[in-house]
């Protein structure tokens, strides 16, 4: 099926941003509040959110196979599980809907004024419910930059590293969305110097810049994919803020991983933009030396072009551009990171969420955490406002940004965004 | 409120066998399809199992603040919900209904029919929907023998352990409930001796003995709970088969813990058995030395006296116990684990699960897993039938099995059982 939605030259009869993340060729996917307290699906073009559900009780899906309450659900989950047929039907849709030459909602102001929100009306959800979070670790980069802080340069790269897409399970109930305050965690720690361990407020609170995949049902039980399918599984990504407590996972994390270090919170962007959006920004993934297994061999482009930026804005400061990377730096690619969740027969359902690990790249301005930027707080960052950090202050927010960009059309990701707050 | 329920003297109209693990005393709580194909909650008695939809359609929970549909869901997740007053009000109310002196069931054959059925007319379901399922570490023995195994017997106890219970996010979308085959697990794996990873199927699937907990909701984002109230959010517990792939997991767990090795499957017994059921075996955990911080110090008996058994079946053969354990010997308490759960804040929800890890015990018959009954793989067991295992046959049934025992009352949990079927 040709994905018409993604027309480079089509343009909207709504007022978009030359710059904005979400042109027409856009259309992501979202849950959000109206101010009527009513829940719904949508997307959003430009800085508008455009309800779904409204759009399809009107009548504007027609002759596309969809449940009647597919779009007034607070979870997109079951949207997901239709698969990518649906997704593309209902993507080339509300392209035609919003195409500068089409006048039928255009003209009509009471549909329009059922369907159409402008951003600032509308409060945005989590858009899944997430069965499983699993957290890869994907950047050569940073295993080598954490495992040269911990263990020295010297064993930086566990020897499994370059075989295996690494990954462990994370914690689903904490995901939150952009917007919703961290508040400092609490945990075990035992600081250097100190004999016994101690229990008090974290005083390494980091980001880590990621990304994240969502999965439509994938396989049962015992079963597995191929590498060349796996693609066909994955619905949209979002950006994902995996929050870290350095010092209460550095002292939990032997033999089974993180684990209190992390769960506190992560934060994902509210708008999952689909495969089909990014399609125009395959590009390659880094050349991988050794050669993978047959299971985990790949061909062609199954990288994404995207800028990624961390944020890092004190209160009443300005904000400041901590790290500059690109998705493209990620050793592992999605297809190989999902084909080996479920070697082993693991099942993956609609609504699970993948993250990439920490995405840093080559130079140090492309280091995706507090940790490796300021190399395990050894040199600190300077702000704008002439303060420092080693990590992150009570009250500063850290916001991620993600985008591609070509000659035609910019695709972006919106903010994903948090303020940490004090914990006594 | 009184747990009239527990009363010892109590008999029922039903028939019970004497070594049954569900006497009147015992109603635990399930999920079960009927030969009619529809889905229900219910309880057992003896052989008998209870349809409580049914039951509460026609008003035998009459006075009692339940939702219309509360048992007719396929999940127990809402009645977990409503937390420990509605467990006991309906626990309290099945045990008066079948008590041998009351006759408003007893004699009424229609309503019977439509009650009661034998285990073998229904199929047992997973009975909840777990949004997280975290596996702790917290059997000393356990991580002292896997320690020694692989780190050698000076460094077996990581220098964590003794301050924390020790715990990992785990796999929820492969839980299966007792009586699922399991498909032996392919993977990438390093022989010994081997220089380059291979992939395929396991050659070291083991079991791991554990049991594991069933919150109701406990904590919003962000805020923890104190030790003393933790016991107030556990509704009940199963037993737990956490299938683990000992060649997977030793290539793949450095850094970030086990994942695929575990991911494939974990069984659980199907019948969540309360713990106001269980209150009756309350005893002593062992002494904690160091005192743990104070946010995990407890006073009192926070441990259950629950026998535990492992029983391996080859294909066609007779039943083996390899190991006889018991849920008292583990280190770290549910109270603790739940405690250090969400002291960094975060949220545990009606549904979550925790298992124990491994409950191995002090002696050589008490270990809970192959790795440690044939200590790696070097002395291998002997079965009846004269055959030996290291690890697990493709074909072999493992069935964990526990239940609590005094001189008034014996209080099971049904067999939790899973085959092992080859991979070519």
């Amino acid at each position: 099926m040709k994905i018409i939605a993604n027309d480079p030259n089509r343009k909207t009869w709504l007022k978009v941003d030359k710059n904005s993340d979400f042109p027409i060729q856009n259309i992501p996917f979202g849950v959000f509040l109206t101010r009527d307290d009513i829940i719904t699906i949508g997307t959003r073009i430009g800085d508008y959110a455009i309800d779904l559900g409204a759009l399809h009780q009107l009548g504007y899906f027609k002759d596309i196979p969809l449940t009647d309450d597919m779009f007034l659900q607070d979870t997109l989950n079951d949207f997901i599980a239709d698969g990518r047929i649906t997704w593309r039907l209902v993507r080339n849709r509300i392209a035609e809907i919003f195409d500068e030459n089409n006048t039928v909602l255009k003209d009509n102001i009471e549909h329009r004024n059922r369907i159409i929100f402008t951003m600032d009306e509308v409060e945005m959800q989590l858009p899944i419910t997430i069965g499983d979070y699993t957290d890869f670790y994907s950047s050569k980069e940073h295993a080598t930059n954490v495992g040269s802080i911990f263990r020295g340069s010297e064993n930086a790269l566990m020897p499994n590293w370059l075989h295996i897409p690494i990954g462990y399970h994370g914690r689903s109930s904490s995901i939150i969305t952009s917007g919703t305050p961290i508040r400092r965690p609490k945990g075990q720690m035992k600081p250097k110097g100190s004999v016994e361990p101690i229990f008090g407020p974290s005083k390494l609170v980091d980001f880590e810049l990621e990304m994240a995949f969502i999965t439509t049902d994938v396989n049962k039980l015992g079963e597995t994919i191929k590498l060349e399918e796996a693609e066909d599984y994955i619905f949209g990504m979002v950006l994902l803020n995996d929050w870290s407590a350095r010092d209460i996972q550095g002292w939990e994390y032997a033999p089974l991983g993180p684990f209190l270090g992390k769960s506190f919170a992560s934060t994902i962007s509210p708008w999952i933009v689909t495969m089909d959006a990014l399609e125009p920004f395959r590009t390659k993934s880094p050349i991988q030396e050794p050669t993978p297994l047959p299971y985990l061999k790949q061909v062609g482009d199954r990288s994404f072009d995207i800028n990624l930026q961390v944020i890092v804005q004190p209160e009443n400061g300005e904000e400041n551009i901590v790290a500059k990377s690109n998705f493209k730096y990620m050793y592992w690619t999605m297809a190989q990171q999902l084909t080996h969740h479920t070697s082993n027969g693991c099942n993956v359902r609609a609504g699970d969420m993948m993250g990439s690990g920490t995405l840093s790249g080559p130079t140090k301005e492309s280091y995706g955490s507090m940790l490796e930027l300021t190399w395990g707080g050894k040199n600190p960052i300077k702000l704008k406002d002439g303060s420092e950090r080693k990590f992150i202050n009570d009250n500063d927010t850290v916001t991620l940004r993600g985008y591609c960009e070509n000659e035609n059309v910019r695709i972006g990701f919106g903010d994903c965004s948090g303020r940490l707050i004090e914990n006594y």
